[in-house]
C-alpha cells in the first residue's frame, strides 16, 4: 500500500494556511458534537521516526477543548506492562465514550519493532494480526470511530532529518542509536509495514497513508481526514443537528490536497514504431515459451485489466494473447451483472472462472467494479462498497496461497485523450460501435472515478498482488509494458 | 466445545413421531417463505464417518419441494478441483437468492482430514481458518443464512457401526479401509474438531453440535434447529408476514430435546466432613505453594467464578484463598456495571483488571455477564450477546497467547437446593443481607437462565479455555474438586 505514494506532494503556504484555519474551527466544534453524542474516538498516528508524528499531534490538539483528550505516547513496555498481554495497556488507555485518545505509535510496535527485532513471527504473528483485528472490530461495534494514519517518508529523507537533528545541539538528543539502527533498516521495516497495513486495514478501522516530507501537506490531509470523518459520523448518527459552523463544499479544500497519484502517472513515455514492432514480436514469441512453462509446471495466471473508457483494454488484450496457444488461455469480458449472476454475491461469478493450474484467465475489467462504477453509480451501498476492498483482498490471498501469479493492471490515460478518442471512435465507422451515451455520461463523472481509483489502487495494493499502472496515452508504449510486466512476473514464479 | 457433550441423550418413539411431523410441515412453508424472500440457504452438515449424515440429509430434504434446493457430497477433489484453491469448488456450488443448498461435508475438510494428513499445518493452517471465516462472512453480509451441524458419536459407538455395517453383505463396502484408519486415529480427528469449531464458530456461522448416537434425537434437533433460524431470519425481513401454519410455542417441543448437559451433572457426589477436613488443608497447603512458584516463575492465573444465586461461590473463594500469601493475589468482584464502566466497551473493565504475571486474580462472577445476565434481562440486544462469544473467546486466546493459566468454574446446583438455601438465608439473620427480592425474581427465569448458561458452556468451551462445571449441592465437594482443579491446572503448567 506504500508503493504508489508520492511523496514529492506538496502545498503552499498560502492555501495552506486559508483551509488549515478553517479545519481548526470545524475540529473544535465536531468535538463538542462528539461529547454530545457520546462518540468515543481513537486517532492512532503510525510512522517512521522523524516523520512529523509529535509535531502533527500538537497541531491536532491546538483547536481542541483540553478537557475531552488524552495523548498517549507509546514506548517500549515497562515493567508493569510487559508483565501482562500486549493489549492491556491499551485497553486501559481507551477514550470514554464522548472523549477522543491520540496514540503517537500504538498497539502497532508489536507488529512492526517486535516483528523485525524478531521477538515475534510465524504463527504468533499471525496471532497478531488478528487479536488487533479483533481489538478494532470490537471497538467499532461498540461505536468508537477509529482513525489509522501512518506518516510515511524515504530512507533519505529520514536520514536527512536525522543529520540536521544531530547538528543543533537542543535536538541532538532526539536521535538514538535505535534511530540510525531502523534508518540502516528501513527497507525491513518497509516489509513489515506494508504486512501490517494490509493485515489490518478494514472497514471499521482502515489506514490512511499520509505523504510526510511536506509538514503543510501531511497536516492538512490529517486534519482533513478526521475532519470527514466524524463530521460522516455524526451525520449518520439518529438525533444529529448539522455541525456549525456549516460545512463547506469540497472544492475550498487547496486543489493539491485531492490530487491523486494518477496526476503523476507519466503520460508523455512512448516508444516509435519500429522498436515497437521489432520489441513485440520478441516478447509475443516469450511469452508463448512461457505459457508453455506454466502448464508443465501447473502454475495457474489471472491477469485483470482495469482502466478508463478508451484506454485500449481491447487492444492491450489483442497483443497479448496474439500468439499464444488458445488452448491455454482465456479472455473473460465482464460487463454488467446478468440476472442469473445477481441472483449470488457479488464475487461469485468471477470465483466460478478461476483458472485451472496451468492456464491464464484475463479478465477484461473484473471484480474490481465494485469498488469503481458500482460504487460510483451507487450500485451498491457504502457498506457494501468499503467492505469489498477487504474482501477482494481476501480472495486474491486465497490465489496467491494456492500459488497464482495474479497481475493487475491500471490503464492510464487522460482526460483529453479520452476526449480524442472518443471523437474519432465517433468519426471511424468500424470504431463507432464502440462509444454509446454512457461513455459520454460516464466521461462527466470523471472526478468521482478518479478518487475510486485512487481508493482502489491504494486499498488493494498488497504486497502479495500489487498493481501495476500503465501509461497508455501511448498504445504502442502500453502494450510493450503489459506484456514486459506479465513475462516479468512468470519468470519470476519459475525461478521461484 | 465437544467436551461436555452428553451422548446418551434420546428421544422416544412417540414423542419424536409427533414433534417430526410438525416440524416437517413447518419445514415446508418455510421453504416457500425463503423463496419468496429471495433468502439463500446453505446447511453444512459435518460430523464423524457413520455418524449418521446421509440419513439425516435424507429425512432434511423429504419435506422439501426439491425444485428448491440441491445436495451436494463433498469428496476429495477431483483433478478439476485440486487445480484450482480449495473454495472454488464451493463457491460454485452456493445456493442462488431463494434456494437451500445442503453439503454433506464441506470447506471443513481443509481443517480436518487435510490437517490430520499432516497436508495443512502451522501458518497454513491459520490462513485456512482465516480463509473459512471470510468466506462465511462475506456470504453472511451478503444475505445468506448459514447452519453449520456436527454429528458427533464417541469412537466407541463408531467402531460398532462400522462392524454392524460389515457384517451385512449390502452395506459392507460402505467401510472403507479409510473409515477404518480414522477411528483409530479418532483422538488425532477429536483435537483437529475442536480447533476447528473453537476457530470457526461465529455469530454469523455458529456451529451446532448434534448428539448422535440416538438417530431421532438427532433428527429433531437439527430439524428444530433450522426451523428456529429460518423462522427468526424470516421475521426479521422487512415485509415478513406470519409463516403458515402459525409458530408452536416451545413447549410443544419434546422435553428431552431441550434437555440440557446440565441435567446430567451429578449432584449426589459428596464427601464426609473428616475427610473434607483433612484433605482441605493438604489442598491448601499445595496451593500456598504454588502460588511462590507462579510468583517465581511469572505466570500469571485467572481464575473466573459462574454459578447459580446461593451456588456457594463466596465460600468456595474463601477456602481457596484462605492460606494463600494476600500479596500474591486479589479477588475481584463483579457488580452490575457503574457509571465510569458504561462509558466504555464491556469488556474494558475486565481487560484493566488483568493480574500480572506471577499473580493471581480471582473474579467473582466476570465478563460472562454478558452472555448470562445481560441477555436474559435484555441489558444487551441479540445481536450483542450473541457477537459476545466469539470477543470472549479471542479475549481468552489472548490471556492464554501469554501464558496465562484460565480457569473458569461453573457452580451448579439445582433448583431445588437453591430454595432450601434461600430459606435458610431468610432464616438465618447474619445471612439475610444475602438474599434480597431480586435473587427470587432471577429464580423465576430458572429456565432462561439455564439456556444461556448451556449455551455459554459451550460455544465458550474452548481447547485453550475449558469451562469446569463442579456439583455444588454439597459445598464440601465443590470445595475440594474446585482446588483440584487450579492445583492440577498450575501444577501442569509448571510441568511445560
Amino acid at each position: 500500500m506504500l508503493e504508489n505514494i508520492d511523496l514529492s506532494r506538496k502545498l503552499p503556504k498560502e492555501e495552506y494556511k486559508k483551509a488549515k484555519g478553517e479545519l481548526d474551527l470545524k475540529l473544535g466544534a465536531l468535538q463538542r458534537r462528539v461529547k454530545e453524542l457520546s462518540i468515543p474516538v481513537i486517532i492512532v498516528i503510525e510512522g517512521w521516526g522523524a516523520a512529523g508524528k509529535g509535531t502533527l499531534i500538537n497541531e491536532l490538539i491546538l483547536p481542541l477543548d483540553p478537557r475531552g483528550f488524552n495523548v498517549y505516547t507509546t514506548l517500549p513496555p515497562n515493567e508493569e506492562e510487559s508483565l501482562r498481554p500486549f493489549l492491556w495497556r491499551f485497553w486501559n488507555r481507551l477514550p470514554a465514550r464522548g472523549r477522543i485518545a491520540i496514540f503517537d505509535r500504538s498497539w502497532y510496535r508489536r507488529a512492526l519493532n517486535d516483528r523485525v527485532d524478531g521477538e515475534v513471527k510465524g504463527a504468533a504473528l499471525q496471532d497478531v494480526f488478528r487479536d488487533i483485528c479483533s481489538f478494532e472490530r470490537q471497538l467499532a461495534n461498540d461505536g468508537n470511530v477509529i482513525l489509522k494514519f501512518f506518516l510515511h517518508i524515504s530512507k533519505e529523507e529520514q536520514s536527512r532529518r536525522f543529520d540536521k537533528l544531530c547538528k543543533n545541539q537542543a535536538t541532538a538528543w532526539r536521535v538514538t542509536k535505535e534511530d540510525r539502527k531502523h534508518n540502516k533498516q528501513y527497507e525491513k521495516y518497509f516489509a513489515a509495514t506494508e504486512d501490517m497495513l494490509a493485515e489490518t486495514d478494514s472497514d471499521f478501522a482502515p489506514w490512511t497513508v499520509i505523504e510526510a516530507h511536506d509538514r503543510r501537506f501531511a497536516s492538512l490531509k490529517v486534519f482533513n481526514a478526521v475532519v470527514s470523518e466524524l463530521e460522516g459520523r455524526i451525520q449518520k448518527s439518529a438525533h444529529a443537528q448539522p455541525v456549525q459552523p456549516s460545512q463547506p463544499s469540497p472544492q475550498s479544500l487547496p486543489a493539491a490536497l485531492t490530487a491523486s497519484v494518477l496526476d503523476n502517472v507519466d503520460l508523455s513515455l512512448t516508444v516509435d514504431r519500429e522498436t515497437y514492432r521489432e520489441k513485440l514480436q520478441k516478447k509475443q514469441k516469450r511469452l508463448r515459451e512461457l505459457e508453455h512453462e506454466i502448464y508443465i509446471r501447473r502454475i495457474p495466471v489471472v491477469i485483470v485489466f482495469e482502466g478508463w473508457d478508451a484506454a485500449g483494454k481491447g487492444g492491450n488484450i489483442r497483443r497479448l494473447t496474439q500468439n499464444l496457444d488458445p488452448r491455454g488461455y482465456v479472455v473473460i469480458p465482464i460487463a454488467a451483472p446478468n440476472d442469473v449472476e445477481k441472483a449470488y454475491h457479488y464475487l461469485w461469478r468471477f470465483w466460478v472462472q478461476i483458472p485451472k493450474a496451468g492456464h491464464i484467465s484475463i479478465f477484461d475489467r473484473s471484480w474490481y467494479g465494485r469498488v469503481l462504477v458500482e460504487r460510483v453509480e451507487g450500485f451498491c451501498t457504502e457498506a457494501e462498497w468499503k467492505r469489498a476492498y477487504g474482501e477482494i483482498n481476501d480472495m486474491e490471498k486465497h490465489l496467491i496461497n494456492f500459488g497464482t501469479v495474479l497481475l493487475k493492471f491500471w490503464l492510464h490515460i487522460d482526460r483529453d485523450e479520452q476526449h480524442r478518442r472518443f471523437q474519432e471512435r465517433q468519426r471511424t465507422e468500424h470504431k463507432r460501435w464502440k462509444i454509446n451515451e454512457e461513455d459520454w455520461r460516464n466521461r462527466d463523472r470523471w472526478e468521482e472515478y478518479k478518487s475510486a481509483v485512487e481508493a482502489m489502487l491504494f486499498r488493494t495494493s498488497t504486497r502479495y498482488a500489487p498493481w501495476t499502472i500503465v501509461e497508455s496515452n501511448s498504445k504502442l508504449h502500453a502494450r510493450l509494458k503489459t506484456l514486459d510486466t506479465v513475462i516479468g512476473a512468470i519468470e519470476g514464479r519459475l525461478k521461484s
